[in-house]
């Protein structure tokens, strides 16, 4: 039996947890969570713990980081611990970081799968996943690094999709936005303007925006509050191109030039 | 309000349906569900029913993709329909098509999403997600697409992991298995011996097994049972092969070349 059980809350709410992550939950002897690996506006720790039945002690990164998960490792000595995060486990490196640290202390440790944003932006645009070439991060800082561009462009050129996560500032609660990601990638690259792009906010909430269009006309859409990320759809096949007029909002005109 | 919502049931029992899943399968008028996507070995449909509390037609791929979703269709027509479905919904093509031959009838619909193995290979194997590039199924067929290989290779050579999903067998509720893949895979591409592969067996179940070696001794492994998948991973970074061999019992011989 693992003592340490790391388990997914999903994208939305406290109400993305499985059925098993929940069982998990209520029979550990000390539950823990952490929301600073992504935001979920909806996620309220006081109905969090009246699912479970007890006190959800929330970690943030330095009690984490800095003392290499120093609370879950007492805890864990004394009974059954499970740690709750945002979205699927181990998608962020703190959680690898955490478990490795677990794993030396000769403590087991195993995972309770849940909802991820990786999977879950095929459901949100009709996307296939197989077309996805590798993901990046747009950061909030002034200077892009030439890798974020250089994997657009990559992939574009091998006919692939490229999701691009936008820069999370966890202290503020706030994220780069979709509008804002848009402005910067056009004074880098004045080509992209023509690209056709999808912003994604809040996918899985009840208020889920999903808009697809080219980058000038995507820059005039409101997308609301986070968590927000964007695809950039390479060549389509039918169906996807489908999907993006009838769930995504895109013109004819978007689709220009991407079959 | 959306007359169908498509819910993922995760990757291994009923049990990892979400508590918002499940809320929207109790209170809908009728339940379906189909198991042709994936396979799901620790589903049962008794227990299913049991949660949701009513009857739960499973649909056959004819049922969705011959008539459309006909019976979907009729039920929308009575009330609010739910259709449960393996992993997380529109990862399949088959549920992007069904969604969009129901916005064609004017059915508004929405996903409940759930784990899928997309994001979960990264938990089982401390790989991180936006390294990896394309995916890609092999297929059970004795000629396999050069575009399969080709993924692999350029995967590769762009430092990229590659997902490779095995091809299922949904009637015999077999797949294509990690040995038979590994020796399809050497015989086409003899250099492939000495690469470092992946084995990944029933993520997220009680007996999940997982296996990072060379493929020449990756052959020689027993997995057991489906669902199987496969990680080619590229160049490591170092917590990547610390993962490895931690949690997938990688030797450091299996490892030499990949930092």
């Amino acid at each position: 039996m693992p003592k340490v059980t790391f388990i997914g809350l999903g994208l939305d709410s406290e109400r993305g947890i499985t059925l098993e992550g929940l069982d998990a939950a209520r029979n550990a002897s000390s539950v823990f969570a952490e929301f600073y690996t992504n935001l979920m506006p909806n996620l309220d720790v006081a109905n969090l713990e009246r699912l479970v039945g007890k006190k959800v002690a929330v970690l943030n990164r330095q009690d984490i980081e800095d003392s290499h998960g120093k609370d879950v490792l007492l805890a864990a000595k004394e009974g059954d611990v499970t740690v709750l995060v945002p979205g699927d486990p181990m998608v962020a490196t703190t959680h690898v970081a955490l478990r490795l640290s677990l794993a030396k202390r000769g403590i087991e440790s195993r995972i309770i799968h849940s909802a991820s944003i990786i999977s879950a932006v095929c459901g949100a645009t009709g996307l296939q996943n197989y077309k996805f070439g590798r993901s990046v991060t747009l950061p909030a800082e002034s200077t892009v690094p030439k890798s974020v561009i250089q994997t657009l462009v990559e992939n574009k050129q091998r006919a692939s999709h490229t999701l691009l996560f936008l820069d999370v500032r966890i202290e503020e609660k706030a994220q780069l936005t979709i509008p804002e990601a848009v402005e910067k990638l056009r004074k880098i690259l004045p080509e992209s303007s023509d690209w056709l792009a999808v912003g994604l906010a809040r996918v899985g909430a009840r208020d889920q925006l999903v808009k697809a269009a080219r980058l000038d006309r995507l820059s005039k859409q409101t997308f609301g509050g986070p968590p927000q990320v964007m695809v950039f759809p390479s060549k389509l096949h039918f169906m996807e191109a489908e999907a993006l007029k009838v769930f995504c909002g895109a013109e004819d005109g978007d689709l220009e030039g991407t079959a």
